[in-house]
């Protein structure tokens, strides 16, 4: 499975004319090669050259995992002090023999820290943004990667479903967020979650990504509970919003709106429609309803190894969905200062449309 | 606080001439603002420099979380929309009127698209490793943070303490792992831990990053957990290593070797000492035991907001410890294939010398 990763990378390099890939520690290395490192101050180094064996630099500590490795691969090691790492990047870059060519880097996940031990005594390189190669790889996903994140979504909602009985008027957003991170491990998930839950009520639940607070529910909240877990290197992201005992008559009104934006944006997916469609389809909804100004975000991402990656699902990106693409259909509504509301699955395209992983009710239910 | 850290980068900046230091989503723009972004795709940037308020780009919808800004802090937003990003970026630091004033960055933590966006356009710009000036004020910690620390140790100690007795041979490492984690979060830890804990037993035990596998504890074994908590965004890191039933003499031998060395590099730390006198007490211990080759890493880190951060415990380091500094003291013996140990504790200098922040029992201690 690596090595044809590997190949189908490098045969999509030679149709852009990229000489080699460079990636640090991530989800891409890991995709690739199956091996895993934290992104730290030891610099991890994937070199792949069509033709050539890839080359993986690394701390001596880690060569170990190298046994787990099921593509080939010539690993070069450093030492612990760094006033020898810079030799050990400059003969793997050098063994290589690029001449001039470009080398393509994820500039989303390259830090300064490889660039400079690899690049910066080398005034032939020219670095160019290989992202969209990886990513047209690891966007569509085989049947191995569905599965796991249907697992991850499973995990997901067995979580939430055992977490909901311990909400309680007066706990605060932080309990409940560690509540649903300890079932989210009980139930299976892999203990890097893909985030931290995000628990926001009342006014909390007004921006989109606020940390949980000591704020406790109180009745009248609307209670967004945004929460993923992982299952073998994938992950799920999922949103509910509850009602904290009566709420306002326009907070049913703004969760019936998100709740038809979001089936209009789950219905909209299949082959061949390009993402800003999906997009459009759930923002026409909660505009028509008054709130587009409201709604202050993209519809969704693309998710799979992380869980924010391409395809994005923007109201100006053209790009084309195919069978096997994963994304997010979130359309939220927040009224500054009061409340807020969000509703999100995760969902494959397949051949027949877009199917959803997630299947948790999506009505406005009333906890506590 | 976050207005005289400022203050106080901005004097540093001044003394190195150094026009204005550029920091993305991560703990130093945290340690500066009191804000907490995560390192995702879209780009969040603060820009500091000397004598002017404090710049932060960030998208639209985490404008919210501006208002948790104890210091000033001028606010440049920019739309879902990626085509608008470079010219908020741009007009960001041409505001600053930097001319051809060098810019300092952590290349550790600086992305390649951090720095496409800010810095591609403009040639006049010269970027410089600006990493020591923001250590040197976050590796000596105040009497806060040096709080949120020990409530970090103790958090990852009890948490310790409720998980071991749940250990059964023909456990997985992976299902002891998980039942850390949910009594690190029972116990209050923050739910983004440091790092996923370190669970591996006899061979996985001598690779000293390994990830938790499905193999079972087995009589025999030594068993390594190296686990932390966070706290209000500090943590701690600790390792303890356990005897699986009964394990062979060597393994006694080689435990109580590194504890020995643990303790001589506990104990070698106060104001005034070089970093590479920690490693040196240390190694010293395990090298006349006969097994310096499988020593394979450095002593220690600093640890704060990170989990590994200056000052770091090596060799070459000749950095001078001073009161408020806080590192690990983590002596390992990896037998390659067969078991490993590691005794790791979290200190702080003080003016009478190195305190140990845990207090766990470092005896082999044998469970099942």
């Amino acid at each position: 499975m690596h090595r044809e990763r590997l190949q189908r990378l490098s045969t999509g390099m030679e149709h852009q004319k990229i000489a080699a890939m460079a990636f640090n520690s991530g989800p891409s290395l890991t995709y690739l090669t199956g091996l895993h490192f934290h992104l730290m101050e030891r610099p991890v180094v994937l070199l792949v050259t069509p033709g050539k064996q890839a080359v993986l630099i690394l701390p001596e500590l880690e060569q170990g995992k190298l046994d787990q490795a099921a593509c080939g691969l010539t690993a070069m090691t450093y030492p612990e002090n760094p006033d020898n790492w810079s030799t050990v990047f400059r003969q793997a870059l050098d063994g290589l023999k690029l001449g001039k060519g470009r080398i393509g880097v994820e500039p989303r996940q390259f830090r300064l820290l490889e660039y400079n031990y690899l690049f910066s005594a080398n005034d032939n390189v020219s670095i160019t943004d290989g992202s969209n190669l990886i990513a047209s790889l690891r966007s569509v996903k085989d049947h191995g990667e569905i599965e796991a994140m249907k697992q991850a979504v499973t995990i997901a909602q067995e979580a939430l479903k055992a977490t909901l009985p311990l909400a309680r008027i007066g706990m605060s957003e932080k309990d409940l967020a560690n509540e649903l991170v300890i079932q989210l491990l009980r139930q299976g998930s892999d203990p890097a979650l893909p985030f931290s839950p995000i628990v926001s009520a009342g006014p909390n639940a007004a921006k989109p990504h606020a940390k949980p607070s000591e704020r406790k529910l109180s009745v009248g909240d609307l209670l967004i509970i945004d929460w993923g877990a992982s299952c073998r290197n994938y992950v799920s992201d999922l949103t509910r919003t509850f009602a904290v005992g009566e709420v306002e008559p326009e907070y049913h009104r703004i969760h019936n709106t998100a709740q038809m934006a979001n089936r209009a944006g789950r219905e909209a997916g299949k082959p061949g429609v390009a993402c800003k469609m999906i997009d459009h389809a759930a923002r026409v909804v909660i505009e028509s309803a008054g709130y587009g100004d409201q709604f202050t975000h993209r519809t969704g991402h693309g998710i799979g190894m992380e869980c924010h990656e391409d395809p994005y699902i923007r109201g100006d990106n053209e790009e084309i969905l195919e069978a096997g693409m994963a994304y997010t259909v979130e359309p939220g509504i927040y009224l500054g200062g009061r409340n807020g509301v969000r509703i999100e699955d995760t969902v494959v395209v397949t051949a027949a449309g877009a199917q959803s992983l997630s299947d948790l009710p999506r009505e406005l239910v009333t906890i506590c």
